[in-house]
């Protein structure tokens, strides 16, 4: 591909010569002839007049000395994009050469229920079930031992990866990404107690939505609703082996990394940024852009927006840290103390 | 369905007109006409003289003036039950309209070898695999894509939802549930070290009894036991993504919530509560009607029953909390430390 | 069996009657004649007079006085080995009535792309997928429902349980253990911020490699990596459920238990011991034999070989214990700090 292709895929203009072939990306410091790269921190500017690079994507934002991009003699030309890491990311992948993971068309071994329905050019791999009921939008990708139950509905452009679980009546939004071994619509974990020590089960009636652009990792756990709705909003990112529990509301774009558990009724805000292994307690609160650091234990609602959390029970991370310093000098404290109190009595002594 | 039905259905008595007719549910602050709500706990009373709800279901042992039960001008009639909230719940199942998630039948793809059992009305789901001698019990429901093991034994009434794998010789007992993705049997870890710095495999020669009445939620992992059994005690309730390791036994009614783990050979007690992402050690041992607060680390054995514990090592609650608050003013106190030490300094010079 | 053919077998040396006839094994303690014991521990070497058990397996490096060993009369013959225990674990393997968890030949129902290419006496189960281009090794054994994906290599004598998933491209070495529900391949959880709040997918264009005689648990996460490899190296031991993100590398040996999660990029030296629910941050190293305690929160890199590692952050054992004690001790140090205070105050009173 030419700079000058590259350039128009991106939406971006090039400043010096667009003829230049490119073949393969690079890191800045790493490139040589025929590779791409990009500048989005400041601090590898240095290597823009040494780069070896046949292009470098750069910020339209950054104000940049280009004069050598004019220059013929091996410079690097420059392509001027939105985000030059985000314009780096989609030409790495234009340029590796893949396999598609997914097969094409319908499997012949595939089991579709004569009620289910399925969209323009839907892919279902070998050995998928399509129970009753279930509405499948177009172009969207089912892979190998996939179980898409009864009444379920999916929208358009989805990829499942083999051996996704959806239970029945549950609702997927379009491009929607789930990797294998996600269990979706489980029953909520609801037991009532009685009198002889035993549970009665509470019936899990409601459903799980998961709305457009969510993406879920492998072997992650979300239940269904008691009554109503478990919600993945828009454009939340879920890691491996989460587990998400019956009634919870995941807000907007909010990013959860891997074995990380919420209870029952818990609202998440948008934009939330979680560590992997945390914990929240259930029928709590998180307000917008909260920030919990890995294994945080949550036992409370934090309602103002912005903050950053960690520790068990969860705190402010500035009061974690001042208790964790304290912390470990306390052995020296504890010692201290001793000699202090002994001072005090010969003080005593002394005044006797 | 009219009062007097559901009355006779729950085993209660009816206290008002038996002839209303009931379509809904509802919360008591919220029902209204044709409705029918509960009340469980004293603090809800309040709202008994205002209620909406056509039926509302009470405790036989509630000493209630329900006078107002007997007036006919909107005034709710009453059902007295053993449990007004067990009530309320099978009601609400009764009355909302469900789909089965399960198959009927047995579906053409299942694979079934010769020598296996299949007891009355068995259902099985697409591509199901039941492996050679393995005996499944009357009424019980596989979905789709489960692999039953080599001689493996299961119940009456049991239902295992799509993609469950139960390994060989394990044995299940009757109404348990299982869902999707969980993992019974599976070797247990055990490896013993060889000279060279390598692993020699413990043979995992065991299985794995999972008891009447268990339930068992989505992605868990019970191992086998590498000698004799691991054991799931009658009525266990177990949430998502549990480990529980070779050679444990969890005890009679014990409830454990998502992503806890048990390592090896450690038994828990009957009647147990276990919060999320707990973790016991191995080879200890849990009393009678103990709980375990979320993310608790436990690493020794505790024998009284009926005591809550939290905190990494786990310890009881009461000392575990005396211990955060003293941590929580533990900055402050080294401040005060240092100020106290100028203190004795200027002491000790006032007396020289 | 008889002792000298137990010998054989384990390529050790008797000392005593070699005709006695063996059928089973048991502790030291317990053993009865026609029973195998063995002698590994030095605190056990008081049973060695009284045992009943026809064979003992002893150290070849042990001192024993084997005199009794020469005598007819009811003491028990010995084998000299290697490691005893070791070959216990063998003739308790060797001697245990087993069924053979895995199927025979290739299921008439198991899928395979006509690229693929099976090695010598492979094993595919009932719906085994075997996709595009992939390559299994002699003797491998893949259990029902597996989907080995595009272009995917497994080497000679493996054995993946049923229902284990190993995406595209991925490399699988020989002798490797899979259990059920496993995924191997997923994509890495990479996303880069864009303006407006939402994330762009970073595309994962590597793979996993997973070497020689590794074993890995039910329902493990194994991430691709983004550009380049995801290393599980030779010999490497893994529970269940744990958590393995893109480019992270497990050296040789190491011993992972369940529910422990590694964050992207992290190395993980050779010959490390790690607990149960352990969580690392991600781009960080552990040097060689390093030992983290179960539940410990790694933030940093530990460089130095062969030190223990404990709490949250993770610090050297015996720093965390040193603080542990402290602030178990916590709550009467504050008490104690208050009284001080007076007895100061009083004091500066006296000097007035």
């Amino acid at each position: 591909m030419t700079v000058g292709e590259i350039a128009s895929w991106l939406n971006g203009e090039v400043v010096g010569d667009s003829t230049k072939d490119i073949t393969r990306v690079a890191k800045i410091e790493e490139a040589r002839a025929g590779e791409l790269t990009f500048l989005a921190n400041p601090k590898y500017e240095r290597f823009l007049s040494s780069t070896k690079a046949s292009v470098v994507l750069v910020s339209k934002a950054q104000q940049l000395d280009l004069a050598h991009g004019k220059d013929a003699n091996g410079a690097p030309a420059f392509i001027r994009v939105e985000d030059p890491y985000i314009g780096f990311l989609r030409v790495l992948d234009l340029l590796t050469p893949k396999v598609d993971p997914f097969p094409e068309g319908i499997h012949p071994s595939a089991i579709i229920a004569k009620s289910a329905k399925l969209g323009k050019n839907v892919v279902l791999g070998a050995n998928v079930v399509v129970d009753e009921g279930a509405v499948i939008g177009d172009e969207t990708k089912i892979s190998h031992g996939c179980i898409i139950g009864k009444s379920v509905q999916i929208g358009a452009g989805c990829l499942l990866y083999p051996r996704v679980t959806v239970y029945h009546q549950c609702r997927i939004g379009s491009r929607v990404i789930i990797h294998s071994g996600t269990v979706i619509g489980s029953d909520g974990f609801g037991w009532a107690p009685k009198p002889d020590g035993t549970y009665e089960k509470i019936p899990q009636l409601g459903i799980v939505i998961v709305e457009d652009d969510v993406s879920i990792g492998a072997n992650c756990c979300i239940d269904r609703a008691t009554v109503g709705e478990t919600v993945i909003k828009r454009g939340v990112k879920l890691d491996n082996l989460i587990q998400i529990a019956h009634n919870c509301t995941v807000g907007e774009d909010t990013v959860i990394a891997a074995q990380t558990g919420l209870a029952g009724s818990t609202k998440i805000g948008k934009h939330n940024m979680i560590g992997g292994q945390v914990g929240f307690a259930g029928h709590m609160e998180m307000a917008d852009n909260s920030i919990f650091l890995a294994q945080s234990g949550v036992t409370k609602s934090f309602t103002q927006p912005g903050q950053m959390y960690t520790g068990y029970p969860a705190k402010e991370v500035k009061k974690s840290r001042r208790i964790e310093a304290a912390l470990r000098s306390l052995p020296e404290l504890a010692r201290e103390f001793e000699e202090l109190k002994k001072k005090v009595a010969q003080l005593f002594e002394k005044l006797k």
